[in-house]
C-alpha cells in the first residue's frame, strides 16, 4: 500500500459513488447499483475497476455517452434467453437487470443466457456472475471492450482485452470466483516496469511494430498488450467478441469504442450473461460438498519449491474484501486530490 | 509428413475402425459414430486424437473399462437441462446424443446445457460442437481428463488437460472451431524437443520438483505440463472439471482416470455440452454476415514482421481437412504396424 494512501471506509466511498450519479440525474435506485459494482472491485482489490473510474463515469454522464435514466427493455425473449436493449445506459443498471432475467428463467428451465446491446463498461464481471451464487447458481458475465489486442500474427487493435467472469458456490467456502481479461497483464503492470526501469517478459506486450518486446518502455510507445498464452488467448477473446457484440447485435471489434473515447458518444459495448441453476444436475448441498472436495485438493497439492500456498480463483479476492470491510479502502494520493475534485465540482460531500 | 508415412483415403480408415468396433461387441451405428469421430480428428490434422487411439479404445473394450453396447440413460431433465448416465459406454456415443439432446432443448427454448457421467474419452471435442453448427448454432463441449497438471504452486497432478471446443457458423466461410486444451502444450511437442536435443519454453512444464524448466528430459522425468497462460489456464481448467465433474455427479480431479491406466476399470470421466439457438437472438442470415465482417477484420490486420498471413480458429484444421478429404490421411510407419496388427489381431481387413 502506498504510504500516502487514505484509507476511507466503504461506505463512505458508496455513498459518495451514488450521490455523484444521482447528481448527474440518475435514479437512487440506479445510483445506488453502479457505486456497488465500483465498490465491489475496490473491496476486492480490484482497484483498476473501482472508484478509479467514477471520473470518466461521470465525465460521459454528462457529456451523453452515457445516458443517466435509460432502462433496458427486452427487444426478443424465449423460456432461456433475452436480448436486452440498454439504450446507452449505465452497464451496470442493464448488468444487473439481464442477470437478474437469466437467473429466473435458469430457476424455470436449467439454464438461460441473456445478452445485452447498447450497453457501456460494466465494471468488474465477478459482480454479475455472483448474483447467480447468491441465488444458488452458477453464474457467467462476459463484455467485449475498446480494440487493444491484434489477433495472433497482427500489430493492430481488432479486439478488446475481453473479460469473462465465472462465479459457483462452494458451501462452506467463499464461492469460487475467476475474473479474468484476455489480456496478458494490464497496462498497470507495463508503466510500472517503466517505473522502476525493469524488463518484462516478451509474452505480454508488442512494440509499434508488432514485434514481442522485453522494454516496456517500447510497449508503451503505441504497441498493444498481447492474448494471454498465444493464440488460445486471441481464440478466447475473439469467442468472447462473438457470444457478446456479434450474437446481440452489438458493437463487436473496432466498432466497440472505448471508455475515453469521444465522451459523447455510446461506445456500443455489449454483454451477455448465463446462469446454470445446479439443482437440474444435482442437490446444491451434493454439488457443494463436491466443490468444498475439489477446494481442498488444489489446497492440499504438494507445494514447488517457492510456493507458500495454493490459492482457488477468487480466494485472495474474498481475503482482501474481508480486510477492506474491516479496514476501509486505501485511496491514493492523486485519486484522493481527484476524487475531491469531483465533489466540489458536483457539490457533493467529500468522503474525505 | 514422415517420409515413411503411408497416405490411405479417410474412407478406407473408416471403415477399418468401425469393423474393429462392430468385432468387440459395438452395434453397427455405435461403431460408425465412433470412428467418425477419429476419423474427424486426422481429417483436421488433430492426429493425436484420431486413429492412433484405435488400439486403445479397442484394449478396453475388450477388457471392460468400455462398455461395448450400454447407451446413455436420461436421470434427470427440464425444458433446457438434462444428465445423462452414459454407464461407462463409449464417450462419443454419449457425446452425440448429448448433443443432441441439447440442439433438441435449444430449438425450443433458446440455450440448452447436458451433461453426462461415467462417461469415457470422447474424442476431439470439436466434433460435437459443430454437430450444433450444422444445425445453425453455436456448440460448445467440454472433457474432463486424467489429473495431469497442477494447480499454480503445486508440483502433483490435481486437474486434468481439460479441454474444450467452441464452433459457431460463419456464413460464406468454414466454421469457426477453437478446440483448445488447457495445458501450454501437448507431451508431443515435448518429447520431440528430446529427439532434437533443443531446450523449450519455460513456460512449458515443470520438472519433477515442480519447477518450471527448459530441458525436456527434465520435464519428461516425472514431470508435469503446465497450465497455459499461468494461473488463468489453470483457472479455466479447474472450472471446466467443475462444469462437467463436478456438476454433473462424475469424476473429476483425481478421480479421473487416464485412458492408458486400468484397463478393466470406468475412466469416470464427465462431460458438458451446450447449444446456443442464434435466432433467439438475431437471424441466422444477420448473425452470418457479422461473423463473416469478424473474420474479414481479423484477416485484415496489418501483419506483424515475419507474419505470412493471419488465421481465425479452425482455418488451418479446415484446410487441412480439404486437403485430407481428396489426397488421403498420411500415416507413419509406427502406427502402420499397430494398425495392421489389430487387423490381425481381430479378423477385420486390413485398410493398407
Amino acid at each position: 500500500m502506498n504510504s500516502a494512501a487514505t484509507i476511507v471506509p466503504a461506505d463512505s466511498l458508496l455513498k459518495f459513488s451514488a450521490a455523484c450519479f444521482e447528481r448527474l440525474g440518475v435514479s437512487a435506485l440506479d445510483a445506488r447499483i453502479t457505486a456497488e459494482n465500483l465498490i465491489f472491485a475496490n473491496l476486492r482489490g480490484v482497484d483498476s475497476h473501482g472508484v478509479i473510474r467514477l471520473k470518466i463515469y461521470t465525465d460521459r454522464l454528462r457529456a451523453g455517452g452515457f445516458k443517466a435514466n435509460l432502462h433496458p427493455r427486452i427487444v426478443s425473449e424465449e423460456a432461456s434467453s433475452a436480448l436486452l436493449d440498454a439504450g446507452h445506459g449505465l452497464g451496470q443498471v442493464a448488468g444487473v437487470e439481464a442477470m437478474r432475467l437469466a437467473i429466473g428463467k435458469a430457476q424455470a428451465t436449467g439454464v438461460a443466457v441473456v445478452g445485452v446491446k447498447n450497453s457501456n463498461h460494466f465494471g468488474a464481471a465477478a459482480f454479475y456472475a455472483i448474483q447467480a451464487v447468491e441465488r444458488g447458481m452458477i453464474g457467467f458475465a462476459a463484455t467485449n471492450a475498446g480494440a487493444s489486442m491484434a489477433p495472433t500474427g497482427g500489430r493492430e487493435g481488432r479486439l478488446g482485452n475481453n473479460p469473462v467472469g465465472i462465479a459457483v458456490p462452494a458451501g462452506k467456502y467463499p464461492p469460487l470466483v475467476l475474473d479474468m481479461a484476455t489480456g496478458a497483464v494490464a497496462w498497470g503492470k507495463i508503466f510500472l516496469a517503466q517505473q522502476k526501469h525493469e524488463k518484462i517478459p516478451a509474452s505480454w506486450a508488442l512494440d509499434k511494430h508488432g514485434v514481442p518486446t522485453d522494454d516496456p518502455n517500447a510497449a508503451a510507445d503505441h504497441g498493444l498488450i498481447q492474448p494471454f498464452g498465444g493464440y488460445k488467448g486471441y481464440g478466447l477473446s475473439l469467442f468472447i467478441d462473438i457470444l457478446t457484440g456479434v450474437l446481440v447485435g452489438g458493437g463487436f471489434s473496432t466498432r466497440v469504442k472505448s471508455l475515453y473515447q469521444k465522451l459523447e458518444s455510446p461506445s456500443d459495448v455489449a454483454q451477455t450473461f448465463a446462469a446454470i441453476k445446479i439443482d437440474s444436475f444435482l442437490s446444491r448441498a451434493e454439488f457443494c460438498r463436491r466443490v468444498e472436495e475439489i477446494i481442498d485438493l488444489m489446497h492440499s497439492c504438494p507445494r514447488a519449491p517457492g510456493s507458500d500456498r495454493i490459492y482457488v480463483p477468487g480466494e485472495i479476492e474474498h481475503e482482501t474484501e474481508q480486510r477492506r470491510k474491516a479496514e476501509g479502502i486505501p485511496i491514493n494520493a492523486t485519486l484522493r486530490e481527484e476524487l475531491a475534485g469531483l465533489a466540489q465540482d458536483l457539490h457533493v460531500l467529500s468522503p474525505f
